[in-house]
């Protein structure tokens, strides 16, 4: 009998939970609450929030910023813009009745896009979220890549030797600092002098300002110029992009560019379908996957 | 019973063959033959060299430039100074009597390193090999990374975005295009002006000449910067060096540029030692592990 999970997505400011089924499918409403303040609060938020499932389901994923290790259930690294000493909560045991999995966020938006959207099927695929900051999630052989520590699918790789761009990361010139909201930012402000927020870019970009356009065809050729790195690695099926930003990137000009150059075999770029709760859907199912391999 | 294997490295100077064991240990003498300038002679070659081991093996694996797709038995791509047509050779065919498997060369090595070398029971390294170009080999989760297709692991990733390397592959820029041989003669041709061979810049840097000395400092920096995006997109056990340049390769020095910046985890670099006959044994042993997936 196939049993429902709940799978829960913490963002910054919003966590969003719903039950989904085996299929990736969502049962019920998806619940959304503010993300709290402290580390003790967001605990117990979560706790709270798990405890209502408890007579529906014993299975529960998680999507979190922050790599996670490959038991599913530590946070490895820094967590962007969550509380400090967020990374130790304990979420294996928020919980005593139910069995809990945590998966970063990117990666549980890969598998979601795996299993139910547009990558479906595809064995080798790569799913990249285009915010604020870049996150990667990689298919390989139809198993997450995860890497010796969980880690792996990180986007810093760099775009240039020269140092142009000081990343998030503490390094230079990483595809993050290129490719993301930021990365349009740094784009506009090289063009112009003139620093604006990505969101005012893109309201001169729709007002046709020129520079704006120009600021998005290098922004486009900057993605393009990672994802045919990516090809030519991994020889995927399908890279496809997801996050706020994803909504202007050019896929037809990324498929067209990383195709014409690409040593590996062609590629399909698209833009992801899992929808807004692709970290709810792909954390569950990658708590349905954890549990399989354990049977 | 443990049987041997015969492997064959096919290089664009010289053909190497002997028996191997299925733990990668060479059981005869390594032969040596100058690699025919057609493709017909090639063949002949091959199958010349395949009969004279019938009676001692029916499983055969063959090194060879190109991508090689994922049944084993045909190349997707270009081979380097390998004649034309060489591709469409049908290896799978060479001799009625044996199971002939193929794989790229570089996919070769890493999987000798991954079996008997420098990456032993590593199960997520790569092996980069520094040549006239660079060739890659990646083992995820202790599989090779072969994508769709099979023509996974090119290290056709762009290191600048201002078009100023062309590479080999007709894109600007790629890593092979910094950290092979070719890139160490450019590197001390935008130091000095002056275009000489890769060969003649180390023996300047063997008399300590200022200029050499910098040109293969900034080499090692080009090969830090990719094995660095490599390690934040693998989280690497281990990414180790083989080829004719990789003697050049400052592993101290790159070891410790990986891991200061690196998101993932810290890595270990090192050096290949499964010696001049990777390919050999690489090769045979690629075939092996396609027999133990088919049985």
């Amino acid at each position: 009998m196939k049993k429902p999970i709940l799978g829960i997505d913490i963002g910054g400011t919003k966590i969003f939970h719903a039950l989904i089924n085996e299929e990736g499918k969502i049962l019920t409403e998806v619940k959304k609450e503010e993300t709290p303040k402290t580390v003790d609060e967001i605990e117990n938020k979560l706790k709270e929030i798990i405890k209502q499932y408890e007579t529906e389901t014993k299975l529960v994923g998680i999507a979190t910023a922050g790599a996670v290790n490959n038991s599913n259930d530590k946070i490895l690294s820094s967590t962007g813009n969550l509380p400090k000493g967020y990374r130790d909560i304990d979420f294996k045991n928020l919980n005593e009745n139910m069995d809990i999995f945590i998966e970063n966020d990117a990666n549980a938006a890969a598998w979601a896009e795996y299993k139910v959207g547009a990558t479906k099927g595809c064995k080798n695929s790569i799913v990249l979220t285009l915010g604020t900051g870049v996150g990667g999630g990689i298919i390989v052989n139809g198993s997450l890549l995860k890497g010796k520590s969980g880690a792996a699918g990180e986007m810093h790789f760099k775009m240039s030797t020269d140092k142009k761009r000081l990343c998030t990361c503490g390094a230079y010139d990483c595809y993050e600092a290129y490719a993301s909201g930021r990365g349009l930012k740094l784009t506009y402000e090289e063009i112009t002098g003139e620093t604006i927020s990505s969101y005012e870019i893109i309201q001169r970009y729709d007002k046709k300002e020129e520079n704006a356009i120009k600021a998005l065809v290098k922004w486009n050729e900057y993605i393009a110029i990672g994802a045919l790195g990516l090809n030519n690695i991994f020889d995927t099926d399908v890279i496809a992009f997801t996050g706020s930003m994803a909504q202007f990137a050019d896929i037809e000009y990324i498929e067209e560019y990383v195709n014409k150059y690409t040593v590996a075999t062609p590629t399909k770029i698209n833009k992801a379908k899992a929808g807004n709760y692709s970290g709810v859907i792909g954390a569950g199912l990658v708590a349905f996957e954890k549990t399989k391999q354990l049977d």
